[in-house]
């Protein structure tokens, strides 16, 4: 059994091509023995975004607060709030982008933990 | 893809035998096509609980709003606020109770598909 907040759970700037102003966290994963999945934190700032790509896994989102909209393979934008979920599946493209202009967005973001 | 507001998602009330007062949510399950993993949402009622009991699968919580407690084997209270992330290791005996008077307790509670 583990408790950790968020606020204690060290943050990492996120440094793959095509992510700009993201940042990292892994509040649960493979270091505390999860068995199946880990939840990775993704904070990006404003005018930031994740690389727009796809992988052989999934994303499972919860947006935790802000405002940010998810980019589909057409390239076509979904809006995202606090209190929104999202499933990207396997092998879909996509990308996150905050698209407030003074807040972060702020997302809990899933994945098996042999791509944490 | 799919993004769904919690609020549109469907409440159900927890039946099993040792809740009081648990609500129970769906917003990433089977029925979404999730590939591993099921992301449900707890809500717990001032005084209310779920129950005080052991599976052979984990539960990666974390808390989107209020105040409970998380009781482990031996009976002891760790405190669960907003912001926090918690993991309940499989066979690990546990319950989550709302340690507020008036605001409810609301969760993530992931679990692998096979389980939601």
């Amino acid at each position: 059994m583990k408790v950790i907040p968020l606020d204690a759970v060290e943050k990492k700037k996120v440094n793959l091509e095509g992510a700009a102003g993201a940042w990292k966290q892994l509040p649960l994963g493979k270091e505390d023995g999860v068995p199946v999945y880990s939840y990775r934190v993704f904070t990006v700032e404003p005018n930031g975004h994740t690389p727009y790509h796809s992988h052989p896994y999934e994303h499972m989102n919860f947006v935790i607060e802000g405002e940010g909209v998810l980019v589909n393979e057409a390239g076509e934008e979904s809006p995202l709030k606090t209190g929104d979920f999202a499933l990207v599946s396997p092998g879909e493209k996509h990308q996150y982008r905050n698209s407030s202009a003074d807040k972060d967005f702020k997302m809990i973001c899933g994945v098996p933990k042999e791509f944490e």
